[in-house]
């Protein structure tokens, strides 16, 4: 077996991080960070220099009609194709490494395997790195987007016509920054690898996370119904404040995440978006918009969870006198990702003498949607206190760099046929 | 002494009521209220029909350099002026009485005076009736804009470089609806007439309210200062969600509402504007501003009322991680309207055979202002459930002549010398 460390060689680690430094350069913020949300100028630009990058080092680089970006390089003539990716947009004020270090490391994977094949001969597989469009969600909702589309969970049509707040559509944003196309591909397996956005893995030591499992979430749409009156005048007896009653349903949220997270298990509550109407200093709001989600790695302790929270907003209704109505909601169970993905990764750690551990994913990744289609492995590098969605969002070189030696590993395996066969 | 029946008479009654259905078709909504924020299109229809309906009525029209509106007519030449008004201007989806109602009154008031006048000889003063510039504070802030600037609380150059959320300011939008001039009046002193705003008066079936103090208030802006992470992969541990501790500071205001009202007395908080950054669904929110006010009629409470919040307010720095940041505060402590003006109120309606009762005003009013500058009466008719800053308040037509009468009453032995010397 050809050991990693001979594959990828100092030469291109090197050379990736110096391709991270120049990658980071777009959409940068003055304090560290960037802000390349889906389609933007900056994230046009982005594209086109990672297109740039792609060509130079022998990767032919495509569009599909939403805007995914794929790199390919054919190994072997005809052969199926292993994907390997993730994001290049970010949020508004978000880290550099949050996609862009999947992204870049799939592609670097790609060429250590291209190296390794041009000298070991061909694989089984030909291999495509992925840009996903629009996993981030801020400017055109919902998430994940172009991953969504890749996987048949939305339709083109539908992305297309999406519209951000100005009214410009997925469509006519897609077409200014010049990156859509009509390509198409199949492909046989998904890999992807990105920073865990927590502190599991900081926290025990551990280099590598092997995510065995998505969190279940419930996502629920509010809409809380009080009545306009004048703060000036109107006492609180006769007050429907639907302000005072959402802020009490945040509350209500935060302590049922705190009643329900024990040494056994978690659950995780959060609402970080809130509407209200008419927002005036002097007046009680009459309607308020919220989304609060609920999330646990336990699909008891979330339906305990979930059950507390619902008896807590009838005692908030009680007593704000508001009405609160419920609007669309998703329920995702708790997933798991391949068990034999697990194992490759797994057994790649070990011949690299890599620390790992199994982790879940809180997060939604476009290895969520990808895992439904075809087998799948997701994997996590640490992030320096787990921040996050965060110009100070940090993961270390050394971290990146035992990532993509393990990338590259697992690469390396499903080309030639370890993970599924052709 | 003529009594006032006399005086207004079944002719001017009617035409008032029909006057103020005419008044209330200027900026109407589908729902029964009114949109005719400060210096808005509907505002200056509002202002060229009074201008037209007081000119009819023998009035001269002028306005002064912040866009009050002075209405005046000359019983005895030379004689200095008491003044009766109130606003036009109304909340976003406001009532059609809420300030509205205290300026016809006021006109009305006039008219019958007038026609007295001419019967039974010259009097003391003659009359100015006022539509106070912004007294709502919606578009442009501070609330009470055109009263501040007349007793010298604000200047003129403040008020006309304001500028609403869109960039225009006073000064434009004045202009651009023709209501802004140059005239200057001193006024030896002021009546109010305002719906209450509330239901003491209905609740206790009494028809008129005089008002002898305001409330205490305090009134604070805060900026809750957290930090941004991913809500789909931060633990709660690691959170600093600036939208839960503002949730949290929502409800200890509440909390401490109810805490400190018994039978003894009354102390009413509010937050009815709050804005979230960033406010997206799948980020920790990392700052929140909002506006918390404390109020009180008994100055001691008010004092224990805001010590607790602060106490809870620290214990929520504490569980959320965040630093809640003092802004701009004020504090206004509970003050006395004119004794004199109270007997003089309180003579009028037994002389009228009206139900009365002493009230206080927890919202602040144009009197407010000019209290601090001449001797003023400040008065109240029944609000029907109290509802206010709504489409659906109410007064009733027998409430508002009840009203009317008391407050040409009260302008007839003002003007006669009563209330104060010339």
């Amino acid at each position: 077996m050809t050991k990693f460390a001979d594959v990828l060689g100092s030469e291109l680690t090197a050379q990736f991080l110096h391709d991270f430094a120049s990658l980071s350069s777009y959409g940068a913020t003055p304090n560290g960070g960037v802000d390349r949300q889906a389609a933007t100028v900056a994230d046009g630009q982005t594209r086109n220099w990672f297109r740039g990058l792609a060509e130079g080092y022998g990767f032919a680089v495509h569009y599909d009609q939403v805007g995914n970006q794929f790199a390919t390089i054919e190994l072997t003539p005809g052969a199926p194709y292993v994907a390997v990716g993730s994001h290049l947009d970010s949020q508004p004020k978000g880290g550099r490494f949050d996609g862009a270090y999947g992204v870049l490391a799939g592609l670097y994977a790609a060429r250590a395997v291209t190296r390794a094949a041009r000298r070991d001969g061909a694989p089984k597989f030909n291999v495509v790195v992925v840009n996903w469009f629009n996993e981030e969600g801020c400017r055109f909702k919902p998430s994940m987007m172009g991953s969504s589309v890749f996987t048949g969970k939305l339709t083109a049509e539908q992305v297309l016509a999406t519209t951000d707040p100005q009214g410009v559509s997925v469509q006519e944003a897609l077409a200014e920054i010049g990156t859509i196309g009509n390509y198409e591909i199949d492909v046989a397996a998904y890999l992807e690898i990105h920073i865990e956005q927590g502190r599991s893995l900081e926290d025990a030591g551990i280099q590598i996370g092997l995510v065995d499992s998505t969190w279940g979430a419930n996502k629920y749409e509010f809409t809380v119904h009080g009545e306009q009156s004048h703060t000036g005048a109107t006492v609180i007896a006769d007050r429907q404040d639907a302000l005072f009653a959402a802020s009490a349903m945040i509350v209500a949220a935060r302590d049922v995440a705190d009643e329900f997270t024990d040494d056994n298990g978690m659950v995780i509550t959060s609402c970080g978006e809130i509407s209200v109407f008419p927002n005036s200093p002097v007046v009680v709001a009459s309607e308020v918009k919220l989304l609060i989600d609920v999330r646990s790695t336990d699909p008891e302790r979330l339906a305990q969870a979930d059950k507390s929270l619902f008896e807590r907003f009838a005692a908030i209704e009680q007593r704000s006198g508001c009405r609160i109505e419920r609007g669309n909601e998703h329920i995702w169970g708790s997933q798991e990702y391949d068990r034999r993905g697990m194992e490759i990764a797994r057994a790649s750690a070990e011949a690299l003498e890599l620390s790992y551990m199994e982790v879940r994913t809180l997060a939604g990744h476009d290895s969520t949607n990808l895992k439904d289609m075809v087998p799948t492995i997701m994997m996590f590098v640490p992030s320096v206190e787990g921040i996050t969605h965060n110009e100070a969002e940090l993961t270390r070189d050394d971290d990146m760099i035992a990532g993509l030696r393990q990338l590259t590993e697992v690469l390396r395996r499903s080309v030639e046929g370890e993970f599924v066969t052709p």
